[in-house]
Parts: C-alpha cells; sequence; structure tokens
C-alpha cells in the first residue's frame, strides 16, 4: 500500500512520473473522466481549507468518483474513537483518504493502520502536494527546470517550506532559503535532516539572481494572535514588493496562498504580470488527479 | 460573463425566458439530465440554509454536475484571504459559484474577479433566486399572471422585499407594500431607489383586492434577540391569519419560508387550501436549473 | 409511505429480507449501481456520526445516487422552522431522507409530514440500522444464527441496546442483558415495553454460554463529563477484557463503535481475532443500500 504523507517516499522518477501524468490531465481532461469511475475519496478536515478542498473535490469528480467532505470539528478521530479504528473504519467504505491533520504523526498513524492509500493534505511539517503543484507550475514556464533557481523567503519555518527543500533535494535543484536567522524562522531541522539549501540573511542578495521568489503567510495557523504584530515587526524587511521583485531580471513570483496582501507580499507584486499564483493555484488540481491515479495504481 | 446579482441585471424577456425554460424543466426533468454532466457549482454559504442549498445541490446533479458545499464559518473570505484571490483561485476549479453572504457588496466583489458566473443565494439587499421562483409559482396559479396583485405585508425591510418590487417592476406588476410607516419597515430605498410600489398601512384595505398575499419572518438573521419582543409587538397587526385571508376574495398566501408560525402567520393559513408555500419552494428548483442553464449559456 | 424509525414497524419476514439483500449487494455491488441513478438522499445530522455517515453516503453513490449532508448545527429544524415545513420542503426536493436526531418523537414528526421515506440514522431511543448490520454480521458467521445467543454487557440503558433486544425479539433470538441493576444502566422500559430479554448482574455467569459478546460506550453523548469518573467505576466490572473473552468458548466480540479502548473494552479484546467490529461497522454500508433499496421499492 502507497501512501503520500512526505515526498520522502517518492524517488526523483516518480516524481516525474505524477507530475508527467499531471500535464497530461491538464492537456487532456477527458481522457480520464471515468478512470475512478465509482470510487470514493475521505476528505478528513482538522482545518479550513480553500485549495486543498477544492482540487480534491473538483479532482475526483472529473475523474469519475465523488469525494466526501469530513469536518474534523464534529468527529471523533483520536479524541472519542483511537486513529487505529477510525481508520480500520473508513477504509472499510472507501477507496482512498485525503487528511489535513495539525501532527504529522496522527496522519503517520492513519495511514499505517489504513487498508487504501492515505494523501496527506497538509500537516504542521509537511505540505507534499503543494510542493508537486509548484514544480509542475514551475516546469510548465521554464525549459531546463532543474537549473531554476528558487528563493524562499520570510517566515521559513513551515510545513510549505520543508517540503520545497525536500522535493527541490530530491530533484537536484538549487533553493535559497531567506529569513531572519533565527531557529523559530529557519527550516525545521527535526523534518527536513541535513538537506541542502543554501542560506541568506539579507533580501536583496537572496533574491538577485533567482528565477522564481517564493513566499507563504506569516502568520500560519499555530500562531497564537497576540504575536502577530511582534512577528510582523521582524519580518517586514522580508515582504516581497515591487523594489524587491525589481532587483531580480525577471523573475517570477510563487504563493502558496491565501496570501495576507500588504504582509508578506504587496497587492503590485500579487498583481503583477510576473505572479503567477493562480496558475499554481490551479495545478493543484493536475496534481491531486495524478496523485490519485497513481497510488490506486491507474 | 453574466452573473445573477440582482434582478436589476436582466431584462424582462430574460426573466420571462428564464422563467419559460423552469416551466420547461419541471414538465421534463430527464431531457436536462446531462446538461451540465461533469460542471461543478461552489456553494458558498455564510450563513444557514435550508432550500438554497437544497435546490441548488439537487439541481446540478439532476442536470449531471456536481456541488460543492463551502461553510464560511470555516473559510478565509475577505479575512484570511482577499475576495479577489478567492474568487479568481476557485474559478480555475469550478464552472459556476453560486454564494449566500452577509455584505451585497461583498458579492459584487467575488464577481468583479469571477471568471466563471456567480449566482447570489441571498444577501442583505437581495435573493434574486427567490423572487423568480415567487413569479414562476404566480404564473403557474394565474393565466394573466402580469395582472396579479401582490400585497406583501409585514417587515418590508429586507432582501426578499427588495427583489419582489424589483421584479415586480420589471414585469409591470402591481405590488403593495403594508407594513408600518416607519423607515425600519420599509423597503430600502438605498436598494430599490424609485421603483414603483403601492403603500398602504392598513393590512384590512391592502389585502382587499389583492390577489397574493406574501410575507416573510419578523426577524431576518440581522435583527438581534434583544430586539424580537419590541419588533413583535410593533407587527402584530400584520399578522397574516384567517380574518385577514377571508377578507379577500380568494387570495393565495406565499411565504419565502422559513416561517415562525404564530408570528407573522398563523397555522390556520399556513395549512389552508389557499397557502402554496410548498409550492413556492419547490419551484425555487427548477429556477435554480434555469438560471445555472441561462449563465453557462446551455 | 415507509420510513424506518423503529424495527418495530418490520416484520420478522420484511427483516430477513432486508438482510438478504443486504447479502447479495455485499456478494455482487456492481449490479445494483444503476439502481438509484439520480436520486437524491438527504442526511440530516444533529450529532456527529463516522459509520452513518459515510455507509449511507457511499451506499447511495454506489447506487448511483448522491447524498447531501445537512448538519443541524446551522440550520432551522424545529428551531427556527417547524419540523412540519422543513419535511414538507425537503420533501419536494429529495427522494429519501435520513436522520440522527437527539428526540425520537422529531423523527417521529419529521416522518410524519414527509412524503418521501425517512430512515432513522439513531435517535436517543433507536438505532435501527445498527440493528440491522448486526444481524447480518452475526448471520454470516453462524448457519443457524437464530439459534444464537448474544450477551449485552455494560450499559444496556441507550438506543444500540433498545434496537438489538427490539430486533432480538422479531426474529425469536434470545439475548441476555448483563449491567449494574440500577434502572439507569437497565434498557429503556418505555422504549421495550414486555419484550423479553435475559437479565443477569454477573459478567462471568453472562458471558459464559453465549457466542457474541457485544457491547458499547459507557459515554453516550448525553452523559455529561462530571459523571464519566462516577460511570466508570461503577462500570469497571463490565468491561470486557481477555479474562472475560476466556471464559466463553469461543465466543465473538461485537462493538457498535465508536470504542472507548481501555474503558468499555480493552485493547487486547479489539485487537483480538474473534473481534468482528470492523466487519460489522462494514455491514453498514450493505444494509443501508438494502433499506434504501427496499423503502423506495426497488
Amino acid at each position: 500500500m502507497r501512501h503520500l504523507l512526505t515526498i520522502n517516499e517518492f524517488s526523483d522518477k516518480e516524481i516525474l512520473d505524477i507530475l508527467d501524468l499531471a500535464s497530461k490531465i491538464k492537456k487532456n481532461p477527458g481522457k480520464y473522466k471515468d478512470k475512478l469511475k465509482g470510487k470514493t475519496l475521505l476528505m478528513i478536515f482538522a482545518k479550513p481549507s480553500l485549495r486543498t478542498n477544492l482540487s480534491f473535490n473538483v479532482g475526483i469528480f472529473q475523474l469519475g468518483g465523488e469525494a466526501i467532505f469530513y469536518n474534523l470539528d464534529q468527529s471523533t478521530l483520536g479524541a472519542k474513537e483511537s486513529i487505529k479504528d477510525f481508520s480500520k473504519v473508513d477504509s472499510r467504505y472507501v477507496d482512498i483518504v485525503m487528511a489535513r491533520l495539525f501532527e504529522h504523526k496522527d496522519i503517520e498513524e492513519l495511514a499505517k493502520y489504513s487498508d487504501v492509500p492515505v494523501i496527506n493534505g497538509l500537516t504542521n511539517d509537511h505540505h507534499p502536494c503543494q510542493a508537486l503543484g509548484d514544480i509542475l507550475t514551475i516546469k510548465e514556464r521554464f525549459k531546463n527546470f532543474r537549473n531554476v533557481k528558487i528563493t524562499y523567503i520570510g517566515d521559513a519555518n513551515n510545513n510549505v517550506t520543508n517540503s520545497l527543500i525536500i522535493i527541490c533535494n530530491k530533484l537536484g535543484m538549487e533553493i535559497t532559503i531567506c529569513s531572519p536567522n533565527k531557529k523559530e524562522f529557519l527550516p525545521n531541522k527535526q523534518v527536513i535532516g541535513d538537506l541542502k539549501y543554501n542560506y541568506e540573511s539579507d533580501p536583496k542578495k537572496a533574491v538577485q539572481n533567482c528565477n522564481v521568489i517564493y513566499c507563504d503567510t506569516w502568520m500560519s495557523y499555530n500562531i497564537p494572535k497576540s504575536q502577530h504584530s511582534k512577528r510582523a515587526k521582524i519580518l517586514k524587511n522580508y515582504q516581497v514588493n515591487e523594489a524587491l521583485l525589481n532587483i531580480t531580471k525577471n523573475a517570477l513570483f510563487m504563493h502558496c496562498l491565501p496570501a495576507k496582501r500588504g504582509e508578506e507580499v504587496t497587492d503590485a507584486v500579487m498583481d503583477s504580470e510576473r505572479s503567477i499564483v493562480y496558475d499554481q493555484a490551479e495545478n493543484r488540481l493536475f496534481v491531486q488527479k495524478a496523485v490519485m491515479l497513481k497510488l490506486l495504481g491507474k
């Protein structure tokens, strides 16, 4: 039984296969419309979601199946019922499971006991579907996409950055992290271990030769409101604005969204011609379809 | 890109076309079962709904598509994410959007940035789908429906009344508003502008020659609980009860529902043979189908 | 119009017909894939659910139809809108209704006014779908299933026990209740009336000759947290553990789930080879399909 809990579990070749399949589905969606005919996807959500929710829901439907939205706010995962029992039971009803949970160990346990494939739709530590969508987006824009230089800027201590670093290492791509040089803003060593990335604390130097500037919100779900203004102050020099974008020759701008316009990125950058954030969001759809087909052996 | 945000945006002829299509769908639903094959409808809800939720959900399914229920309670619209980004992103996944929001300006902004049609499923100011369903119901009952005289009675400062007045003006139908003569109970000038309606403060006079008595709850979502008893006292003479219904020769009773039985309307009226409230609710289904087909150019 | 509110409404023969149909569907699901083509099931939930939610959702989908999840947390049933109006209206949109409510009288009222079949997905008093799934599971394991002796142990004052006692009486099966001899833990007389069951307060004696040991949580939804530790103390001798299981020759273990492992049942029992709790959960799927087909006359 294959799962997609982190990018680590897939080889370089498997990742490229998924991306190729995603591109094929994007070009010719009709060809795949019955590939998962009659199949059901359980979508477990412990936190809100727009992109993951819609892309999986529309994705399975366009493959002939059906998504079931299961809001953990009103459920028993771990609390009223062990994750083992939950997983053993849901495996009896559905064909594939996607879960957005807080603790990564919880999705590991869900997968451990699952008799059907489990996809990580974001945990505190990993966001593999996002990373796949990101690389698909870069692949569409750059011929030799493996030579593309990505600079991730801002708060790098989050799931999106972790998964980006992992996938860049898998594919031999160069990634630079630009954040305050404090543990709380740097990539989580416990998640990424000894994986390679460049570090540069100065935003101007960090973006100088890059092809893609990438950022994410400064205020992830787990950050309490009381720390927002303090964090905004520390991170304000890491904002992606026109001045920063213009330092680069023609770098594209990416963001996993949701964006807090005026905080980690300005309106001018979000709305510029160099921003490919909506293409990036759309590509989640094709990647989710490819991942589901891959895991279900179709 | 056409949207349905208010009845204003549609011509007399377009409204009649939608109503005709709705009637055809009602007579022969099977004929339309694949018209929206593979299409997805995003339903965004900031408030609870029974009729709008079910009629759109069942409606798109019976046309071959699928509805996605998106509860704003656990989302980011406007708060965590700009309406622009939300709309740009959802347009990449789904084929059509329906939203029930509080502020009408929010659905205008959603539509402004949407690359797919947006349908207003109720805002504080407008409820165009309800008005279309209302006229369809009247059209079924009266041969010369444009001559039908409607008396709306009770709290007239709400979305349902606004949309009724607008559609009556579009179609040249006569509507009388009967409410306390205070700004808070009268139709909202900022929404309906100079549109025509008769005003009569005395319920008995107001219903005397009408063909349809229409009412709505006195306690809309935005009314705080603390004002309920005060409002009930002011409005109690505007209750639709048997005495009032019997003043008319054979007026039919309509209500957009939910009804607070014993408040704006009595059990006897709701359950009388003259009450067509369930037909009115059912007609939402055919109108929603017609609106989706129209906006998607099918 | 037939409904499934309690097992009482069905004859011995009808129950066996449903179980036979469920077995046929389990063996050959593909044969039934278009039986409810285009049909819609409204699922009304006033409380959380995993098994009932998933099994009905997947069930109707695999029969060609669609489920609509309707969370009462954000609705008007009874509160903003009378149950009569709710039921009259939903009957205009959907083909069949399943509801999980607190008060049994509420589902009776829902059914009273419904123009489509209503299925009880659990009330405070009854859980008929669970009982059908339980007997299907027993039928699969025992040739002469009507001779099977069931011992229900623990807190017997709940919907699951009530429905088990009713179905055992219908089918002439023997059931023993083993619980503290206090009204609050005994089957509810107001629900089961004069139906027969054996009572034995001593767990060891109660299980001695049984073929199936059955239990449920000690802390149903309606039990306030403040009483949990007191109840756990009273019920601790009624825990199903290996010592108790080993008293029997080869009794199987059943549980309607969710289980509170370590409370009413130990890990060792839940995970033993004699535990058939996941088969039992899975059988909900086939029973729901059979019930929907039966009520819709397919």
